[in-house]
């Protein structure tokens, strides 16, 4: 079996004006939609990012493809290496660091190539990886501060202003009602961290038993997130990415015994060991999209269970393929003992067929098609692609974006 | 697709009186030999361990298995788990400890279970595994010192004795001249320290370019270790367990710049965690009997990538089933950068058709058929069924073995 053609597609999606560290969502997000055809007729698909450096990177690479055979995940590296020297050679400034550009790219072509392992045999993606943990697979609420959403040209604006703690909790009452969330996730780093504070102790108030967890970015010092932690005390199942760089979460942890996650510190496999040694964080968010895959992220999985660390999920701004790849991941991955992170409620567009799934008690349950098991929508992807070709945005730039919402906003982190 | 029947036959092959810490090898090695069959008509193979332990693990759950879905590793383990409560509850002295049964029959029914996912799709295992890093796998000459053969009822000798460094220099050139091995290991822990120096100078004369390794196994106590590694500054590519225990090892390392390699004081996935921290070794052995199958020394294989530890490949006596699946592990290990070890040459027995491989260049070709790309001669198996009958021998026992050879035999570790 080999591939015939690959069909990188970029689309974007409208989005809304989210609050981070870094800045705010723009009013649209990118992703890159992948097809890869086979000489036996089956059809691998995958979603990556659609900022520049990934599908430049994943269109240099598409065409490299025709031959390969989908179950030589090392052969699919050595292409993808060899075509990306210095990374894809992309210039434009975007916080995809270079050295994770050929991980990122595989990471996309890797869940394409498994979808088709799945569809050969008729077996779903979690049987490919060895089996399901679980098949039930829990998702928490993602709680963003945001501004009411000002230019309303590529889509709506959802809730308006959040920029309170009580209008936190009114958003986490309303994805509660609606998703059914037993676990709750701020994005922090946007308020002063006392207002944050406070706005957890009000989400702990309106929800007395869901697990909650703030991730403000590497937003605070040592001393300031030593405080919170001190504030928080009892209230967090965990402090995701509260400083920045790993010698500050380690200097943290030494003081604290609240856990520490992270999706920034750690990023590559050796610095799981780099984070044991040094103790800077009790717990890694796995994601296939760079992770190298799916086979990555159980790998990432067993190393944590070795290394006695705990796995949750991260989340980007993302869909309906990669929301698949992420249950058959967390279904194939025994240790992943949290609630995975989702953007998914945060858009209400879908490219595959049959629509959005629908959240029960947070939950989904893992896809049992062949494969991935879900099914590209061509017309609702071609819609997409028409919204990306208009909205001649080609990157993601939220520290940009939020000078339309503060004109003088500076980026800066630690900030306090 | 389920499993409807798993067969397991004990078969005992005849074997030379090798010298080890322990003692000697009897006069004969004990396998069990496995077949998974399953309702589409697939069968799949695996070769484990002979001794009473594994046998009775492997027996208790053969019929437990019926049903299971080949592609469900974890609901193997779990019923693996559930079958074994206290690790079998074997009481039989053996070399194995309790916690690890469980994973040395999942090991043995995990292989099965992948060589019929491989044949399912008329793929090779290593494409199972994610594809090939290579197909041509290199070994090393396996070297014992040896006593003449004194029982020759199960079969012949071989060499005669070989208790002097001149003799193993002489069985080394047998075993180079016909095998074309380009790495030669040396079983030690056998003569004093100063005898096994003398042996491995005069194989580094006698061969100037190949790899030499030591093993004795934990049989020297740190500061003989380090007298050793001055002795052999230069001359060993690795050193392989010198002393007994993690502790040990990470003192002996802290000492000396000579790679260290272990079977022995790492040989769970905790155990890879705790040796980095103590920068006790360097190397580890990998070995899909016991890492939990091939997926599980592919994960072994990625958890040292990311502690940036070497990995070689680790033997115990064995057949062509077991070399199928070595080649199969080996081929799909990127970071396998060792010749790995193999007792194969020790015996003259197979039981996979077409007889025993041929070693070119102390290299053979990763099988291409389906599966491990190996078939059962079934009257193989009868015939050496038939000697584990008639030789009444249930466990691997070489401290009493050595007895026959030294009656005073005192086993000791460290000895020296």
């Amino acid at each position: 079996m080999n591939i015939t053609e690959v069909i990188v597609t970029p689309i974007a999606i409208p989005d809304v004006p989210l609050a981070n560290t870094k800045g705010v969502h723009p009013s649209v997000f990118l992703r890159a939609v992948i097809e890869v055809k086979t000489d036996t007729g089956l059809v691998g698909l995958g979603e990556a990012y659609g900022a520049v450096r990934t599908l430049s990177g994943l269109q240099t690479v598409a065409p490299k493809l025709e031959g390969l055979d989908p179950y030589d995940l090392r052969d699919l590296r050595r292409r993808i290496v060899e075509a990306l020297p210095n990374s894809g050679g992309v210039n434009a400034p975007t916080a995809l660091a270079d050295h994770k550009v050929v991980d990122v790219v595989y990471s996309a072509f890797e869940i394409a190539c498994l979808d088709i392992r799945g569809k050969e045999v008729g077996r779903p993606l979690y049987e490919i990886l060895g089996g399901a943990a679980r098949k039930t697979i829990p998702f928490g609420g993602y709680l963003f501060y945001k501004f009411a959403k000002q230019d309303l040209t590529f889509g709506p604006d959802i809730m308006g202003e959040v920029m309170t703690p009580d209008a936190l909790v009114d958003q986490a009452k309303l994805f509660v009602g609606e998703y059914g969330f037993k676990s709750l996730k701020l994005k922090g780093g946007v308020l002063e961290p006392d207002l944050e504070v406070e706005t957890i102790l009000k989400l702990r108030e309106a929800f007395p038993n869901h697990g909650l967890r703030i991730d403000p970015m590497g937003a605070w010092t040592v001393p300031t997130a030593a405080r919170v932690v001190k504030q928080l005390d009892g209230v967090l199942e965990y402090l995701e990415d509260p400083c920045r760089g790993m010698d500050a979460m380690a200097k943290l942890s030494a003081q604290i015994d609240m856990p520490l996650a992270t999706n920034l510190v750690v990023v590559e496999f050796e610095e799981i060991i780099e984070a044991v040694k040094k103790d800077a964080v009790q717990i890694i968010l796995s994601d296939h999209h760079y992770w190298r895959g799916a086979t990555g992220a159980i790998h990432l999985g067993e190393i944590c269970r070795a290394a006695n660390l705990g796995v949750s999920m991260h989340s980007n701004s993302h869909l309906g393929i990669s929301l698949a790849a992420m249950c058959h991941v967390a279904a194939a991955t025994p240790n992943l003992t949290y609630d995975c992170d989702t953007h998914y409620p945060w858009s209400s567009k879908e490219i595959i067929k049959g629509g959005r799934p629908t959240f029960k008690n947070g939950t989904l349950q893992v896809p049992e098609g062949p494969g991935l098991g879900v099914e590209l929508d061509h017309e609702a992807v071609a819609e997409l692609h028409e919204l990306y070709n208009k909205a001649m945005v080609a990157d993601r730039d939220d520290t940009n974006e939020m000078l339309k919402y503060i004109p003088d906003y500076v980026r800066k982190v630690p900030r306090w």
